[in-house]
């Protein structure tokens, strides 16, 4: 239950998905979970963790919220990594 | 010169716009911007410190990143706030 779990934002899956996803794994797979957006998929990444604070409320904390870029296929690409946690 | 000046991203405007609008207010306005992108420009609030971290490399520090919502016209919408300080 240590280690956070990556969630990769999907541009074919919708916000309501990743909220589902996440709930699941803080339930039943660790307490923490990295979610992580690259490039157009950033914003959504935002709209997933107020969906989710939304629901879970106090639930919830936002541990670490970071930005940075990585290089796929020799292009630069920014990601948004934000680091959840459950709170009880 | 101790108040951030924030910088709200514009669809209009490219990233390299907002690198070189940012640049300008480091050098003479401020030694703090606040970098603050609403939905879609998320993804392009990262870009731009980006951009502007691969130009000024040391030159400046991410002092915090934080996320949320606003409420515009009776409808809810994300943001990312970046705030950048000049090292020196
Ligand atoms: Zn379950």
């Amino acid at each position: 239950m240590n280690k956070p779990f990556e969630v990769v934002v999907s541009r074919s899956k919708s916000v309501e998905d990743h909220v589902l996803e996440i709930i699941e794994i803080l339930n039943h797979n660790s307490n923490e979970v990295d979610l992580k957006g690259y490039g157009f998929e950033i914003n959504k990444t935002v709209d997933i963790y107020n969906a989710l604070k939304d629901r879970l409320k106090e639930g919830i904390t936002l541990e670490e919220v970071s930005i940075g870029s990585e290089t796929k296929d020799r292009k630069r690409i920014s990601y948004l990594l934000l680091r959840i946690k459950r709170s009880y």
